[in-house]
């Protein structure tokens, strides 16, 4: 008698190969695609949205999930547990509901587009409204203990829950808010200007190719290309694709763009091959996800260890811009800290309060605790009270994001997530490993690399992201390694006690 | 009632939607896809070639067919005639054949790069015996009127038998082969030498895509690539890719490589929107697709005027390579004609003389009247008394072209008949439009392609190639535009009387 399991992972090999075609169909549109091909490539993704959808709420996938047996084994366990959760998620929600989000939600970016354009958030409303409507009905469906947001987070980041995430980000609130201000307040400041001299692109790209490949990045199994937004897809470990976009009149952007990319790249690059299209070969959570990115771009990319190795080589390669800067300048600029109105440009420690602000209004909307019309309001009083600045209109308020108008509720949590996980991962590999700094001092990154690989990426979906961070650290999350970070590198730069 | 015309091309757009995608899927592998990420690659292209051919054959294609009207509507007719045609085709034969023809290509293609590699023809002459056979039971199950090869080349050049071309073929071959043997006598004779010479990559590449521009290839609805061996794939018309290949040290490799698959492009570029993802908006046949590349290659692109016009700036662009060159040594340089060995590297009378070896070759060897193992001195044979040349082993002879290891039989002729309707066309394009020779000279190519859109490009398959030329020229395919053409072009340079 054949194995119901067996039948099963070939089903969702499918599943995760039209999905993987998809990646590639999302890569080559927004890195190669002409213009004008963009009508026809819209019906393509939507063939095979459909195609995958229809396979993913087959009642057979239900047939064989209730006769398949992990018989003890983790890999099957794993396999089982997370189609188990897609497919349940998958055919608990009305197919008219499913069609109904993804009209509203793909109408919602149009108009969310032109109403950033106008900064005019009474445009969008109405559409936010019946978005947040739908997305209420979504939660019903799938079905939640506490609070309906929870429903909604398990698309982003399975097994969290608000509650657990509202008590770890008020802890980080009430720890970050006053080290911002006392850094909003110190007299010294670094000289953030000299990271928008003239950097020439072509040094840039040298840069960024090398810093990938010293951190483990195989690029006989990946690419770097350059798009509007910069994005990390994979359709397999051997075919990970990461873009940038160069500014030569802002250094960061290209630099600490590709680091925090190939971060998530390597974590792509790390899984095992005979996993490969299946949930063992996939990410746990795109906090766990986000984590990988922010450490390399962050702990790693922002340290002075880095650049101790990499500054000499900078200066060759932008004699122009740093000529006459020294390490210590370099150093302070690459981690200046400023209140700031867009999320995206914000720094180490405001993105933090940025994604808090946009929580904790979510987490009101789902529950009802606060109207559509009243975002603004809202948006604005909560940006003065944790980042110390106010919007002056909603674009460059609460109209900045495109994940509301998409339908993605849950999805701003796991950025601060990422960062948290960050510095507990962080912490560990450097008890693991000794001085990690060293290593890094001395150009070698590899260290790092194979132990995120072996503890982590590996694992695939193995692990819940709770798990993960137990397993590996020895302790559930908690803030207390990033403020331990954070204190450790900014009270220096800012000359704070 | 539903129509079910329009129930079935519904079915026919997703089939064609699928092809699409499998199109991306293989120019990202050629042009960009990480070496690694083959593996990965060729399951998803299994798979999307799986789902396709399900729909391909599925009996609601059948059934669709038989309740379908056309209403006399000439759009509905291609669409239901050219549908009828794959669905058949399909259904003829067993899925095990079927199966068993793509075990024995893939196998083959491996065998054969060894083959060819060892210049060993023995190693691949069993598999080649085996190919044949399967092709042969194919061609039983599809049926044919005449003899076997028509069922083969149906699939490349539908509506032509081999007896018809075979007629073509006598006729081209008793009059080029004496030009070509006089020409080889010939006192005067080109300095090839000069297209050896050093020629930029960069300005190859500003050459190639301005001529491209030229004739008007939309770059907004395309792209121009490198890969190792060129070709042209569409989405849509809104999405078609072209690639080539630059050699420093050998001047017509790029430059009119991206006029032959720039040709290609403007065809598939010039399909109506409306009938994309459907018959009508696709090719005629392998031989129509190719005159539009060899016109452009070849009546315009190796063309007196055309370097009239662009000479000077080619001069400009390469002026260590063709500063003491004068235009009427390097129009004779680009119009050399050698007998040679490798069909790809031919000249464009030779061409033709390669192609009609392989047609007589694989239309024995289809009906038996030629044994595999006899091919290496049949084809020395046809090659030293047609080409007048004779290879030194079965790698610079039988074994240099991959299309028989795949199981291609009844492709090779499509390559000279694409010469004769591009000078057919030519010639009736000339007398439709008066002096092209004039407006080419004075660099306007646009009249060209908007010509051959309206007569050719836009019909998509609404007619066969057969009908088509009589359609646009008033007459049958015939050789006599080709060798007006030939004879015109090349006794002067040659100094022929």
């Amino acid at each position: 008698m054949p194995d119901p399991y067996q039948a099963l992972l070939e089903r969702i090999k499918v599943i995760n190969k039209l999905r993987a075609v998809e990646e590639l169909l999302e890569w080559d549109q927004l890195t190669h695609m002409p213009p004008k091909g963009v009508g026809a490539r819209a019906e393509m993704k939507a063939l095979l949205a459909a195609l995958r959808h229809e396979r993913q709420t087959s009642p057979e996938i239900g047939d064989l999930l209730e006769q398949s047996s992990a018989d003890g084994d983790p890999v099957r366990a794993t396999n089982i547990r997370e189609t188990r959760r897609l497919y349940e998620r998958a055919v608990k929600v009305p197919s008219e509901l499913v069609k109904e989000l993804a009209r509203t939600a793909s109408l919602g970016n149009d108009i969310w587009t032109r109403a950033r354009a106008d900064s005019d958030f009474r445009a969008f409303a109405p559409t936010l409204s019946k978005l947040l409507g739908l997305k209420r009905q979504e939660a019903e469906y799938i079905g939640y203990e506490n609070e309906p947001y929870d429903a909604l987070l398990d698309e982003f980041e399975p097994g969290a829950t608000a509650e657990e995430i509202a008590g770890l980000f008020a802890e980080l609130r009430g720890r970050l808010v006053p080290l911002v201000q006392a850094i909003a307040e110190a007299r010294q400041r670094p000289d953030f200007s000299i990271l928008k001299r003239h950097y020439p692109r072509a040094a840039q790209e040298t840069m960024g190719r090398k810093f990938a490949e010293e951190m483990g990045f195989d690029f006989e199994a990946g690419r770097l290309d350059v798009s509007v937004h910069p994005f990390t897809i994979s359709m397999s470990c051997d075919d990970v694709r990461m873009t940038t976009r160069y500014d030569e009149h802002y250094m960061p952007s290209a630099v600490f763009g590709v680091l925090h990319e190939a971060g998530h790249s390597l974590h792509e690059q790390g899984r095992e091959p005979q996993h490969a299209f299946t949930p063992m070969g996939s990410y746990v959570s795109l906090g766990i996800q986000e984590s990988q990115s922010r450490m390399w771009e962050n702990q790693v990319g922002r340290s002075r260890p880095f650049w101790e190795h990499h500054y000499p080589w900078a200066r060759e390669l932008y004699p122009e811009a740093l000529g006459n800067v020294g390490l210590d300048e370099f150093y302070a600029a690459i981690n200046t800290v400023a209140p700031s109105l867009i999320r995206v440009e914000a720094d180490e420690l405001t993105y933090n309060l940025h994604i808090i602000v946009r929580f904790e209004l979510e987490r009101d909307l789902v529950s009802g605790r606060l109207e559509v019309a009243d975002i603004p309001d809202a948006w604005n009083r909560k940006m003065t009270k944790l980042v110390g600045i106010t919007p002056g209109n909603d674009a460059e308020g609460c109209l900045q994001d495109t994940h509301w108008s998409g339908g993605a509720f849950g999805y701003f949590p796991t950025y601060a997530l990422g960062n948290l996980y960050a510095a507990q991962f962080f912490a560990a590999a450097r008890e693991a490993l000794g001085d990690l700094g060293a290593s890094i001092r001395g150009g070698d990154l590899r260290p790092l690399n194979e132990w995120l690989r072996t503890h982590i990426h590996r694992h695939g979906m193995r692990y819940r992201a709770g798990e993960l961070v137990r397993l590996v650290t020895g302790k559930p999350l908690s803030i207390e390694p990033f403020m331990t970070y954070v204190n450790a590198k900014f009270k220096p730069i800012y000359g704070l006690p």
